[in-house]
């Protein structure tokens, strides 16, 4: 496979953005010492941006790689992708929509890929999930594996899975959520793992869980889109308080 | 609607009070990237002080707007007021013993507010609890909605489920805690918190409750408000060294 | 009541290890902006010394008080002292083995309070809840109250029902600990509350519990007061990095 | 019994990592003030190296001791060895494959040994645990007892309820790690406690579980022990950033 050519710069302030989702993710517990976020090229659909394999607390704009919707990196510099970049190609290739992606191992949602108890909307914040959250299971299509989504075949499994949702739950792995922008990427990986927290301790209580219905979630997440700035502009101002240097 | 004039000033030390107690809120769990908590003008009983449409770990005394009971600010300067800020209006409007205002997404409460089990006094901090504490479903006035608290009808209509209790769920959404001061209502917030999740454990343990009965739940009120200075002294001191200049 | 007189100074490092105590039980989880911890007078078995009626989080050496076991204080120069002073001089009047007396509102240990589920020793490190943790419910004896323990009599109460054991709880408000030093009443709140956090999860199994057995228990106790002095350190070590000024 | 002559100096960026690994699982959550991790001396198969008695948040290279397969110290120069050293001699005589060793208290998996209720592997992260988690109880061989390791029967007891695995439960008490390198052991021990918070949530569903089967676990493990060292990369780095001087 040939080492595709970069589609161009992009401007510094948006690398820094992807840096801060890395860290952010971090500090709101939705990473641990691995996952990854993503965001398409600003100006070329066919390509997107993530981190080099590495921590995701750890990530500067330097660390940042250009990748085609194959997976293939350009100019990588030495610098090595993460197996699991098939994840966000696979999206990006089938979902016109999504211009972010991010992947975690989230305590809270993991117990709900491996019962199968759908994740529902538990709150306004997590007004997304009301539409469903699917669930991939890599068994189905791929029998006994390493579970790890190492293959264009495996992430484009995983991105029909997801279809037109905005959250997808990984058996036994974690999740993906995706966004028309990098900002609502990370609000949803925030409040998917916060939501799914919230319904653990409301299932507990042994009773019916008047969630978020779908149309009050479609309702709820429009409103979501418009004022998530709000949430982003503190998370990232603490990021950069923590290093400046990002 | 003409913009109100100002009932005049505040003192200094109550709008630093009023920062502070945003971000205590924060510091203690209660709010996240979101909340608001708000004062009754000490001087005019018709108007109310809370922060411009901002992350509550952020504000500052300068970020306080002054607005009148039907959440119309007076000299905002530019400075957006949060959609919800008819929570608060219509609170202060129906609650004339009511000084202080915070409205949450505090994670532990959600269950409660999507299952309908009571939420009672787990301890005497929240004492104030005992009472009793309403759910307040937008679905029953209004149908289908986003949740959003942004008309006065719908803060009137929290308000009527609040009656005259010190706390109120709000169904997918979260809660409100009022006070006959700021500190009062900072801290029931603190406690309703602390009291759900305590609740949530002694729910699992499939036995009979033996919460705060409703008199003991009054007699131990009393002593909270005679002493949670102590609390509040803390948290400020807390609040201030984190960030000095608020 | 007439002032009683001071026995005599307090050696300057023992009273450090007081202030560091009750620093040390908000860093560990166990106080929260409320709490307190004494010890008996090193010289004089019928005086206590306990800090004033503060957050536990702030006190200094210079906030401790002496106090007699009506709960009279000698030579308050106008701090006051805790209303629940009366915990801690009825169980030195109680208890000639115990040195030193926690009391705290442990969001752990309130459901056991009030459910009356056992309190068993989980672990090593709880090994003395193994000789089993009487609950005091004030209302046995003082029907309805705001709770507090705010006379000998409630005091001499609690004390009976804690009789010779290291820790009893008090229904819908917190536990108390105590110990052979100050150094083990410490140990044993930090450990009561994590013991009860992890009973909790046990008994979620719905599978018999094999919690340490009272000869078990007699023997890791033991072992634990032989060696807590390593936990001491770190967490002295930790409070005093944190505030060398106390 | 004689002291045994030191097999030669062990490099001391080894010995750097040995006492980050005690930093680490405290910082992760694994350790409080107790825990200890060991690793095979790396030029003497029949020696160990570990801190002396002491919390493992304060270890430093020059708070490590080597001993013999007998917990026998070489040269420990005063330094007191931990009781429990009996655990890490029986597992390395026991287990040629094994490099390293953690033995904790963790909170997460202490319901697991009271209960019985086998720990599963949740996630690709625990995969180790997929082979199956032997729990030791030492009422079995030993009777009552403080619950204490403190023989080499005791730990040769616990290596053959070990066997082959890479990781045990203590009745009561604890758990075991093993790996064929520290920061293999560490990375389990991490993620031991992770899966074993998560399985506890899983559990609550009252669903079946999903979890990693046999095959999909030694797949996933591979996968682990080649990528591992990103995660041991930041947690070594934000060790050193909080202390550089260990």
């Amino acid at each position: 496979m040939s080492v595709p050519i970069s589609a161009g710069p992009v401007p510094p302030d948006l690398l820094v953005d992807l840096a801060a989702a890395n860290r952010i993710l971090v500090a709101q517990g939705v990473f641990d010492a691995a996952g990854h976020v993503s965001m398409r090229h600003p100006s070329a659909r066919e390509r997107f941006i993530m981190s080099r394999a590495m921590a995701p607390a750890l990530v500067r704009s330097t660390d940042l790689i250009e990748l085609d919707l194959d997976g293939v990196a350009c100019a990588a510099d030495g610098r090595q992708a993460f197996i699991e970049r098939f994840i966000h190609a696979e999206i990006y290739k089938a979902r016109p929509d999504v211009m972010a992606v991010a992947h975690s191992h989230s305590a809270s949602v993991i117990p709900f890929g491996l019962t199968g108890v759908p994740l529902r909307a538990m709150y306004h914040n997590a007004a997304f999930l009301a539409a469903g959250v699917p669930v991939f299971d890599i068994r189905e299509k791929f029998g006994t594996t390493s579970i790890v989504i190492d293959s264009p075949q495996k992430g484009a499994a995983l991105a029909a899975t997801l279809a037109d949702k905005a959250a997808a739950l990984l058996r036994a792995h974690g999740m993906v959520t995706v966004g028309p922008s990098l900002q609502a990427a990370v609000f949803r990986a925030v409040f998917t793992e916060s939501s799914a927290r919230i319904q653990q301790q409301a299932m507990a209580h042994g009773a019916a869980i008047a969630a978020l219905e779908p149309e009050e979630g479609r309702l709820a997440d429009a409103v979501n889109l418009a004022t998530h700035g709000r949430a982003w502009d503190l998370w990232k101002q603490q990021a950069m308080a923590a290093d400046s240097n990002i």
